[in-house]
């Protein structure tokens, strides 16, 4: 195994990379600005270690005392199984049934950190990503869902993405299960294809409406025909069933062709709302009161579906009432996600903007985050049953998407101003180093170049940091108590304009010499100059 | 082994914690104002994965294939071990080497985050712990020394670390080495003995100087008795080079008695260096240079003291023309850091505050971080030689220390207004989310009562949460058109002053009515009133 000539490469395994100091800084001022949005809605940060034992996170491999493959594990000194999370919702879970007596209740709260999935990896699925969660443990009522789906809509725009790029949209698990006990896929003994069913509708923005159809009944060739690529087994419903779930699933995400034939529109006019043109050139109005009408009308009726829609009907009210138009909050029947836990309402961003791909094809975006109620979840340990709610930011996903929207500007951050050494004999390190203390007092980044290269190789040292000014004090200016200031964003623009003709503007100069006593003023004017120039859209 | 029973147990492994919301509030505080400094010396964020080849850690066992106990490993698919970092160096170590040729050099970096220790759980050790580190890859000279020991310094006093209340003590590797070469243990046949001596030399701080005598000799037991406690087998040394390492540790470390007998003070006496009292009453300065210069007066000399000892005077001198005097910076030759990858200055950052342990005796608080010159670290992975430096911050220690001394002020969290539920129809709920969505908007923390609970439980639970305010409207003011605004501060400290005859003051109402539409100005203006009260020290 652990070959010697191996021992010594530098590599990293598969599913796990560096961060640049771009990834770093865009994530810090993402998670702030999703923080603020949190802590606005009165959640307070609580969060867990990385390592819990396998089955507080309920990852044991059914039927077998060995961790399910999806998570790392290993085992402790007491030989009890250890695995690294993979996701925040179950380590919430056991934090919160180990501490129930002692937290207010209902309980907000949220969490941001790194989560780990022992899976193959692939383009843009990596084995450590990073999420941000919010909860609400301890509540049945779906107002506490309602503000969920407000509180993202909120996080999206906060992250800069306007009202129109995206969408929230909310669904109701016990609709659909509504619908397959219908059809006759209720019942304990059906869960395996129930979660199979779910599986294929989260699937419908991949494979469209037909190869959601596909995995409904028979199952789907990934070649597109038979005996092309690998099969995926489907649901195998028959066509009465394919055909009421495609009905469903169609109400509002075939064509949104939501009219205001099957609701009240009057109330839902505001400019918060989603206007959408239909094939005759008359336009629309997206209406969620319309939705859950025509779900009502047209799907078969039971208890279970009759819960949903009405706990939709609050949702769709209060979301209204605190002024959150369609643009914003859509019910729409086709969001499933593919968690099992889920038991009531669930709610997906997405975003609408087009962006390419990994492969390069410009297609939406889609979904950035999502969740749900999860009512089971904490009261797995035991106990009186705590109702939960709450949603989950892919944040590495999502600023892959900020940044392709440009969303993500760090011209803010400036490199530091880097002191040239022209002598390396301790007193005129010293001197240097003198000049780097006093930058750095006045609040300027700044750093005394470290290394052995000559003055070419140094300047070359500067530009390859971004640094906007060098400073340098040879043997002469020293005599003569002066330093040379070299502003090398504008030394670079002056000899683009030579060498390329680009439009010439009245240039500053490139180069200044000012008393060693001036040395921090100096360099202030040059920044507050370049300051300028990047505002004025250079 | 994972039975059935204990499968549900909410529980966590020993060693790990969950974080409050003071803690991670406080954390996020600190590695602002951390991050804050390491950017003004021109460092950059970069950061590595959890996840890393074991052998890439150098976490093999001598001459076993299998990992070392204290990493937390697993095997890969392909079965490569795997293990979950125990530092941040090594990763950097690795990413360095990777991506040697494209970064610019001298390369300065800085990250954060937690690292996983497969050790025994003890008072204020963990086994998941955060870490903040910055460090300077590709340059053998010391002026990067002397930046990271002002640098360390400056994160300090940015954390609201009075000068005087800490310091950075600065060594070199060199020296010591030096002096156990003059007493025979010289060579590679010794590695293990002077690994034994700089543990024992380590242990300082907590054994006392009789102590470490006895570890550089025959050995100690614990109970200070023979056959007393667990007994430390010692490195074996002779009285001469116990003696002559004693002597060497205690030029700085036992008595602070450095005067101007061994050197020139006048270039060192400005209002930043530490005076000390003696015991005859009369004041000695602390003097760098005077602790070099007694080294090389009455250690046994050769190549590498010499060595050590120039390269200490390099930084004695960088550090004082940048103006950092010994309050802030010492050269001494007790500091030894127990790492054994360390090849030249090394240096540690010292609370002197006394501050109680855990076990409520009150005691200097001792290191907060440390580091040094590991120039073997990089090249182990082949390809020329990566001379390095950096350190390594103890941000959950520094927390500890930082809260002990009242120096994480949290007072300018304001919990949120809640807005009590008084009916749960669909139309009230609409009202009472309308209001919660203006107080948002106005940029206030804001909740609506999620629970099923009455209303005195529902003041109890905004009670709970350290509420500025609660937001009422019954059916008469809904009628009325008015909403109610109960100061929960105020009311408290009223009823104090009933209850317990404190001081009286003048007061607020404790409850106001308003109009609706006046909601927000309300609660702003009782808001602004707590602030001003707890500004006046109240």
């Amino acid at each position: 195994m652990a070959d010697t000539s191996s021992r010594t490469k530098a590599r990293q395994p598969r599913g796990f990379v560096d961060r640049s100091p771009e990834d770093i800084r865009a994530t810090e001022k993402m998670t702030a600005a999703i923080r603020e949005v949190f802590e606005l809605y009165g959640f307070e940060p609580v969060d867990q270690p990385m390592i819990e034992y396998t089955d507080a996170l309920g990852k044991f491999l059914p039927d077998q005392d060995r961790p399910n493959e999806g998570v790392f594990s290993f085992q402790d000194d007491d030989e009890q199984w250890l695995s690294l999370r993979y996701d925040l919702t179950a380590p919430l879970a056991r934090y919160v049934a180990e501490n129930y007596e002692r937290l207010p209740k209902p309980y907000r709260s949220y969490r941001t950190g790194w989560v780990f999935r022992n899976e193959k990896p692939g383009p843009g699925r990596f084995r450590q990503f990073m999420q941000f969660d919010a909860d609400t443990v301890g509540t049945p009522g779906v107002a506490a869902d309602a503000e969920m789906a407000m509180m993202m809509a909120d996080v999206m725009e906060a992250l800069g993405i306007k009202r129109g790029d995206y969408v929230i949209r909310v669904n109701n698990r016990k609709v659909l299960d509504g619908v397959l006990e219908a059809i006759g896929l209720g019942g304990d003994e059906n869960i395996g294809r129930r979660l199979t069913v779910l599986r294929a509708i989260d699937k419908l923005d991949k494979f469209g409406p037909e190869g959601v159809r596909l995995l409904l009944g028979p199952g789907r060739w990934d070649g597109g025909r038979e005996g092309e690529g690998d099969f995926t087994k489907g649901a195998g419903l028959d066509d009465d069933g394919i055909a009421m779930i495609s009905k469903c699933l169609s109400v509002a995400s075939s064509s949104y062709l939501i009219s205001d034939e099957y609701g009240d529109v009057s109330s839902a006019t505001g400019p918060d709302d989603e206007w959408i043109q239909v094939d005759d050139g008359k336009q629309v109005l997206y209406d969620n009161e319309g939705v859950i009408g025509r779900l009502e009308l047209e799907m078969p009726s039971n208890a279970l579906l009759q819960q949903g829609l009405s706990e939709l009907e609050v949702i769709a009210n209060l979301v209204a009432s605190a002024g959150y138009g369609t643009k914003r909050i859509r019910i729409d029947p086709s969001v499933v996600r593919g968690l099992e836990y889920y038991t009531g309402p669930v709610y997906e961003a997405e975003l609408l903007a087009e962006i390419p791909n990994e492969e390069g094809i410009i297609v939406r975006f889609g979904s950035v985050g999502g969740g749900g109620r999860y009512d089971g979840l904490v009261s797995r340990f035991g106990g009186e049953p705590v109702p939960a709610t709450g949603f989950s930011i892919g944040v590495s996903r999502l600023m892959t998407a900020l940044k392709n929207l440009g969303k993500l500007d760090m011209s803010d951050v400036i490199a530091p101003v880097v002191v040239l050494v022209m002598d390396k004999d301790t007193e005129s390190l010293g001197r240097h180093q003198k000049m780097v203390a006093k930058l750095r007092q006045a609040g300027i980044r700044a750093e005394m170049y470290l290394g052995g290269a000559g003055m070419k190789a140094q300047l070359k040292y500067a530009d390859r940091r971004g640094s906007p000014c060098a400073v340098i004090q040879g043997g002469d200016e020293r005599a003569k108590g002066e330093v040379q200031i070299k502003d090398l964003i504008e030394g670079k623009r002056l000899s683009e304009e030579i060498t390329d003709n680009v439009a010439w503007r009245e240039g500053r100069p490139a180069q200044v010499t000012v008393a060693e006593g001036e040395l921090v003023e100096a360099v202030r004017r040059i920044l507050d100059a370049q300051t300028k120039d990047r505002a004025g859209g250079k």
